[in-house]
């Protein structure tokens, strides 16, 4: 993906952004094709499963937020590198067990099988389990000191339970052929996919100098990370209705389809677009104080939502 | 279960050591009662399988050794009890996958039906998941400094990642049916069980006090876990040929059943039997210099190899 195509037809990709996402994109890959464990070591199989998981494609929103809100602080790239893997191991995982057949059951993902379909349910299981490991174990083995590892891990845990992704999966789940009530879908969204893109951003910030990290830029890096989190999920719903198949690289209308409560099935489509860019405009408001360092992470706001896959 | 009960008839507890275990493990009970998310908060399905998957008795070997592990660096309990809570989870989570459908599909574990039995195996999925994500929650929300809170969940997430839980589980996976030489049947459960298992005695130690782990103290007891660890698995086949499933609590003959390779089936149930003894004098070697602040590890050894499920 170049990030001219993911921008939208109403929205024009500033000058050297869409450089910096395809050098960052890159980065990501190599460093993910290099620190995920070999397909040729024992348990083959399982590290393979693994690698299909991370390194079959995917928009990297995650790592790119890493990537931006590292900038805010200052980081280094090797400390970023490893806030990424975490966070898209992470992430990587939850699309893996979604698409088992005992949830979602999809044999589809970024135009390719899904790993179950690849490999096995089994192992599909256990690569999942692996990579939420691996996800802890890569932030444990970097150089930063113990405190920023420390709350890395922090951050990275909380947003993947119960009160995170894990929690807002069994919403979800408890919620198919229900009515959900807007504040309910909006709290589902924030655990299931918010918090992690939420972490993303956390994260890359507190990869960096603890010193440029004050009270008030963290609580402005939170309160983006929100409502960017949220606008990304009311794009998927937007997207799942407007787009086709072979644009998004899954099933589309699936949603519809499995009587899944959306935010364009609870509040229409143009009022869901028009949140949508609404969240956009208190992501901006949230960071504005920060200047030019937080370029990227307003580009960013502008690619979640105006992307058309 | 009591402590007596669980020595097998050839070994005598010693004096205080069954109140010692009674009180540990009472002790868990109530903090992992009191810490896992509660039942009544939502999303509830999710919280109340991973309750059912903790509470629903076995032996907590694992939390009896991080407590044991802790006299040798006079830990607090509070920091302990965190330990103890992290180890479980991630153990509790791998048997709520292993139980799976996909995997062993057992609808058995401790006497009660598995949790996909009880509730769905979405909700399994999703507990298992969010239980390893607690698992280093619990950790991360500890009050130690950040040097040894890092440390701990260094040593956690290499124990259940490829390298650990994970890594053995598709070894295992992938040996069904095939016949194991002894070497690899022992690489795959010095990962399957023993990497854990080690965890759990190296975490405890971490949680106290730092002076008192010095590097020989660290070694010692990194020997002793992984003796102890791989004993665990011996008696484990060994009990899989010789006792009932009222005793164990779990389908009894599975092993044999699935072709599993099995310590008693690549070397036989005497020298099985033999092996699991020279693993518990291994075990009290490496602690010999310890003195008595490792009594309760000593006594653990001869709980391990000695029980009769």
């Amino acid at each position: 993906m170049t990030a001219a195509a993911a921008v939208g037809p109403g929205v024009q990709a500033p000058e050297g952004f869409s450089q910096w996402v395809n050098d960052a994109t890159d980065r990501f890959q190599a460093v993910a094709t290099e620190m995920l464990p070999s397909p040729d070591d024992v348990p083959q199989r399982l590290h393979q499963a693994m690698r299909y998981a991370v390194l079959g494609g995917g928009k990297h929103v995650r790592p790119l937020l890493v990537y931006a809100a590292g900038e805010v602080t200052a980081a280094d790239c090797e400390a970023l590198d490893r806030a990424a893997l975490a966070v898209e191991y992470v992430h990587a995982y939850s699309l893996v067990h979604d698409d088992l057949p005992c949830m979602d059951n999809d044999i589809l993902r970024r135009g390719q099988p899904t790993v179950h379909v690849a490999f096995d349910e089994a192992t599909a299981m256990l690569a999942g389990d692996a990579l939420q490991a691996e996800a802890f174990k890569v932030l444990a083995d970097g150089a930063l000191p113990a405190s920023q590892t420390a709350s890395l891990m922090r951050e990275l845990a909380h947003a993947a339970g119960t009160e995170g992704m894990c929690g807002g999966q069994a919403i979800d789940l408890a919620a198919v052929g229900h009515t959900l009530a807007l504040p309910e879908l909006e709290r589902m969204h924030r655990m299931k996919t918010g918090a992690l893109l939420r972490a993303a951003v956390l994260m890359g910030a507190l990869s960096g100098q603890a010193a440029l990290l004050t009270e008030s830029t963290r609580e402005a890096l939170a309160h983006y990370g929100d409502a960017i989190g949220l606008a990304f999920q009311v794009v998927d719903d937007v997207l799942d209705v407007e787009a086709s198949t072979a644009t998004l690289g899954k099933t589309a209308g699936k949603d519809a389809a499995q009587s899944k409560p959306t935010y364009v099935s609870v509040m229409g489509l143009e009022a869901a677009r028009a949140l949508s860019l609404r969240l956009r405009a208190q992501a901006l408001d949230a960071i504005a104080s920060l200047g030019p360092r937080a370029t990227r992470l307003r580009d960013l706001a502008d690619l979640i939502v105006c992307r058309n896959h």
